[in-house]
């Protein structure tokens, strides 16, 4: 997007970082506020994030006082800023429903963020078009749905609305298969991806070990998870207490790893059960702190570094020093995108968090998250709160250290407590032909009302 | 296993291979055979092979007059030579149903196989002790479920019976999700490999296309298939007819790849579309005819080659020449157990096909493999058929050349009418835990009668 300079003067004191702000929480007088809503959705897709727009759209129905038409921002801040909006209520009611089981993002969503910290010139460019989007559209009401990124973006949109006294509710709508964000128990789209990912591992092992003959075997399975190791973490649900049963090794980026200490393992388990079975979160470092799938010294024919992934990486360990069988499975965005398993109570979830937001800009709140709590842990019971999008913004939440077995090997029965209700339940997928029938939105363009940019 | 030196005299004669012999369809004096059953299973597991031993032993317990005991061979030939046997009849009917929803191999495979080519005088042995446990357990009933070495076993083991004038009634039963089996419709297995895939595919594509803003990007999904592309071209039912849906292009090893064209194919994709995703085969081969998944220059730190498989070789292709974003998914063994998707249509064809043998042997057949024949396209419609085993073992199938779209990238609508029927339905996993539940079972061993062999 180019911008012309002279636009361009003392744009970047706007976006100074105002930890004083506190949301608007109490603000009786702007309950009133009467406008346009826009939902947009930022960041990887999940299997359930469709879920919350869902969740947006059905909420926002019910406030036809408040809420005058429900826009959808195409990709994210990056359609928003080319005013690339479509009309939601233009949608079918059904296809609407039909989110909530559709993978992906429904809207688009981008790799684009506004760089407030590397290019404030820019950062403070895009901030005057988004509020010429916002009030070109009469856009009262924001809810974007993303994780921590998202929220960032989310929180300066708030706070610059504020000091440009543009009337704007903004609630982010939590979302990220990383279950990385603070202050929420869980994120939407956690529980998905554990589940798939878990019954991914039971079934893998149902295989391998119906092999497990004469010479043993290794099978290494990559999951999601750069810095945090809650998604390799949670396939310890595959084991179902049973001490023997897959996956006997949980790699988490968390931990370094101890290449000797890890093949006595391998070996002690292959040789005992005649296989073993590994997962690894693909951020899994080694004691130097560099990730063990990006092996800088291994190029390829063109001279980039060879993409070997952490699963290959230990695959070549493996087979390579204890001359054991082995295979590899790397999920990548299968295990994001797996709405045909996902769970009920992830997908209840993350619509109840698109609901919540409409809720909270209704009763006059911005600036803040939805979050889930844990009302009760047996039977699982969940509702939504919500926090100041300041504490959350950019914070990654790590697994706790005493969630971990002793030895480093698994996760132990703290976390198996925390993630066990997560993936409760089966949503009803309908499909055609015998494959999955996904929302097929018309996406029914708003008029635009501003000069293009480039 | 050792055999000593004297039981072995010019036994190799015993295995020469009669194209002759004939089926004893017509044996109408063996219609009485009264003894026990032995079923095993062999080669790599499937989401569907459990369905096929339930329905043996389902079958089986109707004909109480003729099958005494109802023995399962632990991890296939490997195990019977070992005497390993279990009592089926021990089981729970309810974990044998379960059977029909649970991947792997229940009574265990093996990798192990007699090598009648290669080692003559070790496969007389194997023979040898193989009608040893046969006479032990009074064995009259042999089913091996399997693709084409098993077959090949199953129709030497039938040639030796009746070369050793010994009574036993071998019956093949089709598995393998390679669908490369000749003289049936298809095999039980493939339906459902290609549901999950094609599955994948879709939901990746959601995924994937949602991110398609500004620099697009290439997913490239490994699948299954080292000599034919049944299991790549089965993806091709993502499409569901829509021409830019993915996936894009499917790469099968019946055609080797041009670099040159494939590059310019991803290109033309992505520069429209935003995105382009791949599927290939894993064992895709160049015009030199190498896999390229198999790069021997590349070697790691134990001068091992690179494990790097065809869609990270692929991708690096794309990655270094297109300057595009690549990732690779690796779906490796989770396609082949993937139970909790698996397609029903396919669980009935291997339950019936577990049946059928039972029935062909009661009615005095021997040295036929079941087959799956298309009695009806549309509304489809199978029944079983059966066809010798000297035709069936170590045939391969490849996909003929007029199912293939005349660039080569896609399979064409001849395919589209074979696949499409095979993936139809769900069968109802059911869960615990909000993972599925698997059939445990007992496994209660049959007492030895003979000496052990090392």
């Amino acid at each position: 997007m180019s911008v012309s300079e002279d636009q361009n003067q003392s744009s970047g004191e706007r976006l100074i970082f105002d930890l004083n702000a506190t949301p608007d929480s109490s603000n009786e007088s702007s309950n009133g506020l009467v406008g346009n809503l826009l939902v947009a959705q930022s960041g990887g897709p999940t299997a359930v994030i469709n879920a919350s727009i869902a969740g947006v759209i059905q909420e926002a129905g019910k406030h036809m006082d408040s809420i005058e038409e429900i826009y959808g921002g195409l990709n994210g801040i990056y359609g928003i800023l080319r005013e690339n909006l479509v009309d939601l209520n233009d949608e079918k009611a059904r296809s609407i429903e039909e989110l909530k089981h559709t993978p992906g993002a429904a809207l688009g969503t981008c790799r684009y963020k506004i760089q407030f910290q590397n290019n404030p010139d820019q950062a403070a460019k895009d901030m005057d078009r988004l509020f010429e989007v916002f009030e070109a559209h009469n856009i009262r009401y924001f809810f974007y749905a993303g994780g921590n990124d998202s929220q960032d973006t989310n929180n300066k949109v708030h706070l610059e609305a504020q000091k440009r006294n543009y009337q704007l509710r903004c609630i982010g709508v939590p979302k990220t298969i990383d279950n990385d964000l603070p202050h929420t128990d869980h994120t939407p789209g956690f529980g998905s991806v554990i589940k798939y990912n878990a019954t991914t591992v039971m079934e893998i092992a149902q295989d391998v070990s119906a092999m497990a003959t004469d010479d043993g075997s290794c099978c290494i399975i990559e999951v999601m998870g750069r810095a945090a190791g809650w998604i390799a973490a949670g396939t310890v649900l595959a084991k179902n207490n049973g001490q023997d049963n897959a996956p006997h090794i949980i790699l988490i980026p968390e931990i370094p790893l101890d290449e000797e200490a890890f093949l006595s393992k391998v070996k002690e388990i292959s040789d005992r059960l005649g296989y073993c079975i590994v997962v690894t979160g693909e951020g899994v470092k080694n004691v130097e702190g560099n990730e063990i799938g990006a092996d800088k010294t291994k190029l390829d024919s063109f001279g980039h570094p060879v993409l070997s992934g952490a699963a290959d990486a230990l695959a070549e360990i493996v087979q390579g020093k204890l001359n054991l069988k082995t295979r590899t499975v790397k999920l990548g965005y299968a295990q994001r995108c797996a709405a045909h398993y996902a769970s009920k109570i992830d997908v209840d979830e993350a619509v109840a968090c698109g609901k919540a937001a409409v809720k909270a800009a209704i009763e006059g709140k911005s600036g803040f998250m939805v979050t889930i709590e844990r009302n009760s842990k047996k039977p699982y019971e969940f509702t939504t709160g919500l926090h100041t999008l300041n504490d959350i913004a950019l914070v990654e939440r790590t697994i706790p250290s005493d969630w971990i077995t002793e030895d480093g090997w698994l996760p132990n029965q703290k976390f198996i407590d925390y993630a066990l209700p997560l993936i409760e339940g089966e949503p009803n997928v309908p499909t055609e032909g015998g494959l999955p029938k996904f929302a097929k939105l018309n996406k029914v363009r708003v008029d635009k009302k501003l000069p293009a940019v480039s």
